[in-house]
């Protein structure tokens, strides 16, 4: 069992991650309705970035099932798609307190494209543990396509939310329910083993 | 084992969560004693929080131990959960800072009623894994009734706020009382396998 | 091995206690030596206290390693030494600011001083679990003399910190001494199974 | 399996040391394409940590691999090399708001210096496990030579930073690029048994 402690050590990363973001939650000085209401926006993007993280973690989970050692390359993949999910309490503050703004959609937009390619790198390791077996193969085929999908889509995202940040917004809501669904099928026994 | 690593997962948020709440105890900066006092009502916030989630903790750790498999219904009723259990910090530390203001009191009861209902949900994903099993199926209904009784109360402690704080503070208090003691026979030797 | 979620919580628990204590070490505004030397006296309550976790957790891990079963005793008194641990960050920081203030110094030897008393209710609570081993009973007579021992000092620590913090550091150091030393024979292989 | 929970509770301190380090990203107030900028030293110096924290963790994944058992010793060499990696947050933050200050770049390399000295207490309580197996000592003394090689090039960093802090950058940039890659061979299938 060599990729256990990998397992453990990027839940407790993760884990740590989807819950500092809610210390970005300031809060509000008063109780008044309207300093509640006025932390809506970075209530919006905490809820967003837990589906997002929440989404990476149930694919990291299939992922890591599959993968059959601990090599440097798995170690190395797995911790540069750590690095760039750290960055997204980060991104969601910063885009809470601007959610109007470009650059700060942007950027949002422009990390989580990094973990997209970052899955695509650990992908990529763990395919190469089983290169001989034809089922898996076509496994990583499809999941890959998924993948390439979303990261098409997030890079999209960037320059588009500067003619409208809106249509980013709607991209990152999109990719996350179209990530969702079929996340059913391939749990369903059998589909993944 | 393959509910194993949502255990740990969610051991490792649950954690987070239990322990950044201490981090809203802001450290007073002289050494009176009347500053020491005035954060009694964040103390007693974080008190009441702590017992809180730690109760969800032991209805987690008993819960998930009777799931069979992890299937996308438990991974998403668990994410569910785990989100609305991220909030306690943040209604913490907002009660605490205002704990004779009804809003701030009626969201907290909010929160804890989102989190009963996240255990409903969760609670019914694991049920259908072992719907062939009367015994556990008569073990779920019995749970299930104290899960809707704790939801009740916490619904009702959101417009009793606006009435009277005190009242919402009694029935936190109670529902917190009402689990620890019948988790106590939950517990007991044999009447859950 | 129905006691392997609580020692994954609490390892959770404590790894984030131990960790963001480092928190509460402000970074200073200028790099002049004066400013760097200003935050000594927080360096040092932060190696005391990550010291005294440290060996809270050591004993923690043998004294779970005996526990046979979770029945609800454990889980609640683990949960109660919990609480009491994650008070020591605030009581860190506090004593940092304020090391010559014996209202601080009283304070963080009180918070140690709940901690010595839950880890002898814990402590009960497995010596339960085998009272028809007579080396296990002797084992525990043996290390519950050590807790309150320790227990006894904590609560000199607070009324004597009035008098003279000096007398109250020694204890602290004294103690974590005393239990460092110890515990070095108990690992020994052969004298705790 | 007695080497089980050091494990665990050392991924659990790790996994918050490395993601607590973002939280010192301070988020600009406003979204000025200078303001962001203004960050790219902390953001620089958090990749840097980020990096080593995870070189450290992989060595230390490594490491506990060979350990045989849970003895005292171990226990104290590791828990001393997670004090010195709790450092690292706290002198990410400040060379990262100080990278031209020779102090702040010194007490970075002094910090990285102390977790190399920790890192072969730790290499040497291991070692003691197998002295009677010629393959191991052999593999012990060979990771040991790389160890010192690194302690010996912080050291140096600590002094040369009054000189000129960019000799320092190159050195902890060296020295992660020297550790990163021989990793990739000891990781290799058969080399660590």
């Amino acid at each position: 069992m060599p990729t256990n402690r990998i397992e453990a050590f990027s839940d407790g990363v993760i884990a740590v991650i989807i819950t500092i973001m809610v210390l970005e939650l300031k809060v509000p000085r008063d109780t008044t309705l309207t300093s509640l209401l006025s932390i809506l926006p970075q209530f919006l993007a905490y809820l967003l970035s837990f589906v997002v993280v929440a989404i990476m973690w149930v694919n990291h989970h299939h992922l890591l099932h599959a993968a059959r050692r601990a090599d440097a390359r798995l170690l190395w993949t797995n911790n540069n798609l750590l690095f760039w999910m750290s960055m997204v309490p980060f991104v969601t503050a910063y885009m809470g307190n601007n959610y109007r703004d470009a650059r700060a959609v942007a950027l949002y937009g422009a990390v989580l494209f990094c973990c997209g390619m970052a899955f695509s790198f650990l992908r990529a390791a763990i395919a190469s543990h089983h290169r001989d077996n034809a089922e898996m193969v076509d496994y990583h085929r499809r999941t890959q396509s998924k993948n390439i999908f979303s990261i098409a889509l997030y890079a999209a995202s960037v320059p588009l939310a500067f003619w409208n940040v809106w249509i980013s917004f709607c991209i990152f809501g999109f990719v996350a329910l179209s990530y969702f669904l079929p996340e059913r099928k391939l749990a369903e026994p059998g589909s993944h083993n």
